[in-house]
């Protein structure tokens, strides 16, 4: 089925399959482009689904920033990219839009290899002004000067730190670089911070703008007095000229000129202020002024609701919500933010932490609840884990909740401020393993790899929502009593596996994994969700004499060292299976244990090989790794198969022991 | 021996142990304090080594400090720490502070473990504000709103983006902090950015202060001139005095209340300014104007390189340095310095880039000799990865120089920015694995492990100079020719092995280790300078009929399958040996080769345990983690040892082959 089928773009879009063609179109008629490109933004993900009111935001951006300069050979980055559906649109990609986000079609934020418009592929905020610094730096040393290079900028992304990087690092060049500031005051939720303030601040005009007006009133004023004091006159004026151009201006002190604000909805009105940015050398600054959703009323109202609504009508702004037969497990978030409540109301130390994420984390639940003790500090990762630190130092104890992916910003934080010091710092991992059709730039596979080699670290992950209780439970007691580790805790996007999930809190023995299955000749050992497609694996295969044994390790660290010199004196074959890299994960430390403890079982891993796993759903992921439902199956027939063609040799159970 | 007896402090530091000794002399009396602390600073440093210019910039602003707050009570975090000499001098360990970074000794840093006074860890840049707002948030949620929280942070480690996360959110919150800005335009080479010349700019006073007496001066004409235009002029100086409070500032605008600048060598001067900013409530910045090395002229004008000069003469100011008998080996540093210069003048795509490390990692050669290509981008590691990946975008071959434990800070850029992209940058990691007297914060540990598990990203490691040069080369030709991944090299601090370094480069097939010695029993696999370790160890064993193989793997990523092959085929015993973490490192790389592929020898692995190891030489830190040349020899006796007590059962070479 293709889209072109279903949805017709309007009679001028549909001319416009590049910006070429764009560029052909008289200046009048880019405001009726701009109402076709919405629509078909709203048509297609009305039925698709995906990210939305991101990118109904910057329709007039994109069709004038495409409009004046000259893409692709000037190079255009759009920080995170979830706004980028109108460039994808109006770049080649119309009539495959509808696959957007799905396996095999194209990906939700700009990427290299789809298309010679995306200059730099993202994901994660922040990077574009370090990203469009570097080719800008790059056209000078060619001696293409030229080439005009634009970095597209939320204010939410400006908060992460090295958005001030790149800021700072272009400030001292001069690189032929625009920033276009975006400024919507939005994240995914409500953008927070001193700078948002500031951008709110001088959009509104109600300061800066009002002491240039002061300026020129006042010297009105002496003109009446008839004053002829024009050398006066003229030094104040020239004072405060220089004076707000160097310094009135967060920008200006950063070196970058600073142009604004503007309506980012005006499409003409962009136009020519593009048109004469064009001419102006070095570094500079456009601030926008846009609405999250614009055009599109509901999603303006609720923008948060409508940053990524799913499908929904077009005509009513219903969200389509699928009926449930009966009782569903909750997704892990609800898990995360309904328990962290309960421990906050039992121990006042308890704090919770996210950098910008609290409806996607459900913190939102105790930012409701016990404002007091909840923060959302915005989109700054490595701010989120120092700032727990130094709650930490004082007694308090920190849920710091942070996407897996996104705690790859955090990485030196933990190690630093965190574990070095040997601070109770409990880790939160929410999106850990494939997260669906966020794809490449998202997925959490490394952490279990990059937390593993940290000392002062317990690596943890539940199987299922009483599990992720018991572990919150258990960290917030560790910490109140020993208090000299960190803890993490990682969980998979979406549902668990528990309609009743409101289990009693229990405390888990630290390092101790549990029996899910005795069984003889194999034993699986699994750690966390992916535990739950082990069980249905081999459960089908019950039936047909398997008789596998299943562990849920809990804990990558401390690995349950007892519970794994029982497995290896009893089993030849072990099959570890993990939502996470091969390289160096869970699989990698049973194997750590075997070598320094001298067994020699036969040990096969499943998990995510050395590749970048694109988008598409949880389950077609998996799939594509090798341990969905059916590829655990097939490993458990191969290695059992194997087995029973190749007798293991007697001696070999001796040997378990060699060395010791 | 003990430092009191061969450096006596001066009669008034003699009786300053603790603050509270220093809170009661009278203020007239601090300058002879601090006369005394700067001297007795020269004197250890000059006999012991250390850190030594950043802590004489600050000795006012510490005596202040700690005179006008209640420390420990009031909670003083030091950005970096290698300023702190004085702090710890005057909070209890003048009689241990000949023991600074020698191991058991004082750590070089604060350090929370070591004295109530430290009240967070540090080592890396820019966490002490979003350290010192948790302390603060913390001491609110206390209701203990009495206690102050002060970060002091130089203006090299503001351009840290976590620097700017925590002053957004600082500025967003009621927190009573207060931020000491170190302004000595210094990293450890001179500071870079559009902030450094902002802050220049207003230390200097040539716009920010001409503006204040223009507006005086203007009012004072228009007094002059008769005019009692007392409406308009009162008008004018509120108009400008709001404006200039809440706007005219880089930290205003960050809704910081911004004091100064101010000498911060006038430290009577500096406690009246402190008493006034402990009544202001709510986050503040005091700009405070130092010298780095202030007070010893050598110092003062070779700020670089006195930031850590090793022993010195206190009279004559100069270093000593020891003589050397016959051609000593280079640097690593050194060879990467020169080699980097050879590649970029055979090929005109080669950059460099380094945050804010020119003079440790050497790229200040090419920096003088191709400046063009040549970035110092300030302390900015998360900007210099992406800034590169922009540059490899666009055809260039960036070799991105950062110490490995700070590349910790850009995993995400590392990932998300350039190995996703398969974009080609190299990356070059020095200071890899123990660095010696820095110790724990410092320490390059981790980086085999966690980059072992990232895709698209060759991960190799030199045994010598020649190898170093040749991987450069071989990474360089590898971006130019096949372009889709990127390269790391990670090589040590401190001297290589080869006097004559200067080989002609030669490429090396990627992925591809070398036999160093032909052996019987047992294979010992190295990866990079270890290696050298290891030769030592059983070169002195051959006498005693020891006859181990030796294999220098140079690549842990991609691994030699073909030379593993032989190695595992041929070998029951192996052993491992890096310089870097057990967890997920080389040698579990090997283990998963021989679990992958069903074979059975007895592995031993080498290499960092699971713990935080402290400051002390290169050779103390080896030993203590039992790969130092003593510690490697006696497990080729134990391994072999143990063959011989314990005969291997013929069946184990069958079984090498078991299951594939």
């Amino acid at each position: 089925m293709s889209v072109s089928n279903i949805i017709k773009p309007g009679p001028l879009l549909e001319k416009v399959n590049y910006p070429e063609d764009l560029r052909k179109l008289p200046l009048g008629e880019l405001q009726q482009l701009c109402f076709e490109l919405r629509d078909y933004i709203i048509d297609v993900v009305s039925v698709y689904g995906g990210h939305f009111g991101a990118s109904l935001g910057v329709v007039e951006l994109t069709v004038a920033l495409h409009y004046v300069f000259n893409t692709p050979d000037d190079k255009l980055v759009w920080d995170v990219g979830h706004q980028a559906y109108g460039h994808k649109i109006i770049t080649g990609r119309r009539d495959l839009f509808h696959t957007n986000r799905r396996y095999g079609g194209i990906s939700g934020f700009p990427k290299i290899k789809e298309s010679p418009y995306d200059h730099f592929g993202v994901g994660h905020s922040s990077t574009s002004i370090s990203a469009a610094l570097g080719m800008a730096i790059a056209s000078k040393l060619k001696g293409e000067e030229h080439r005009h290079h634009i970095a597209v900028i939320g204010d939410g992304a400006l908060t992460g730190g090295l958005a001030f990087e790149g800021m700072n690092n272009a400030g001292a060049s001069d690189a032929n670089l625009l920033i276009v500031l975006n400024d919507n005051c939005m994240s995914i939720d409500p953008n927070v911070g001193a700078l948002k303030e500031y951008l709110t601040d001088i959009a509104t005009s109600s300061t800066y703008n009002k002491l240039k007006d002061e300026v020129w009133k006042m010297l009105g004023v002496l003109n009446k007095l008839g004053i002829h004091a024009q050398e006066l006159a003229s030094k104040i004026e020239h004072t405060f000229k220089s004076f707000l151009l160097k310094h009135s201006n967060f920008f200006e002190s950063l070196n970058l000129r600073y142009f604004g604000p503007v309506d980012g909805h005006d499409v003409e009105h962009l136009v020519h202020v593009l048109e004469d940015l064009k001419k102006i050398p070095g570094p500079k600054l456009l601030h926008c002024v846009t609405v999250k959703g614009k055009g599109y009323a509901p999603a303006e109202k609720e923008q948060t609701i409508w940053h990524a609504p799913g499908t929904f009508d077009k005509l009513t702004g219903k969200i389509h919500k699928k009926p449930a037969e009966k009782p569903q497990p909750p997704n892990y978030q609800e898990v995360f933010g309904h328990t962290i409540v309960e421990l906050a109301r039992m121990n006042p130390k308890v704090v919770g932490i996210t950098p910008a994420m609290p409806s996607g984390s459900s913190l939102n639940i105790m930012m409701r609840e016990i404002p007091e003790r909840a923060f959302d500090v915005g989109i700054c990762e490595q701010h989120a884990v120092t700032f727990s630190a130094g709650l930490a130092t004082q007694g308090f104890i920190p849920f710091c909740n942070i996407y897996s992916t996104f705690m790859q910003r955090a990485y030196d934080q933990v190690i630093h401020d965190v574990c070095i010091q040997e601070l109770p710092v409990i880790f939160c991992l929410d999106r850990a393993g494939m997260v669906g059709a966020d794809g490449a730039t998202h997925q959490g596979t490394y952490d279990l790899a990059y937390f593993r080699c940290l000392p002062n670290l317990v690596v943890s992950a539940p199987m299922n929502e009483q599990e992720l209780r018991n572990l919150m439970y258990t960290a917030m007691l560790d910490a109140e009593e020993y208090g000299k580790r960190a803890f993490s805790i990682r969980y998979p996007r979406g549902q668990g596996v528990m309609p009743e999930w409101r289990t009693p809190l229990e405390r888990i023995p630290i390092g101790k994994g549990r029996m899910i299955r005795a069984g003889e000749e194999l034993a699986i050992l699994t750690i966390g969700h992916v535990g739950n497609l082990a069980v249905k694996a081999y459960t089908d295969l019950l039936s047909e004499g398997y008789n596998p044994a299943h562990y849920d390790m809990r804990f990558v660290k401390p690995l349950d060292e007892e519970l794994l010199h029982e497995i290896f004196q009893k089993f030849d074959n072990i099959l570890t299976i993990e939502d996470g890299c091969l390289m160096g994960g869970f699989g990698s430390a049973v194997l750590e244990f075997m070598a320094d403890h001298g067994y020699h079982a036969r040990v096969y891993r499943l998990g995510v090989p050395d590749k970048v796993v694109e988008h598409g759903t949880q389950e077609e992921q998996y799939r594509e790794c090798g341990y969905d439902v059916d590829s655990i199956r097939m490993k458990i027939k191969e290695i059992l198969g194997e087995r029973s063609t190749e007798p293991v040799l007697d001696e070999k159970k001796l040997q378990g022991k060699f060395g010791r």
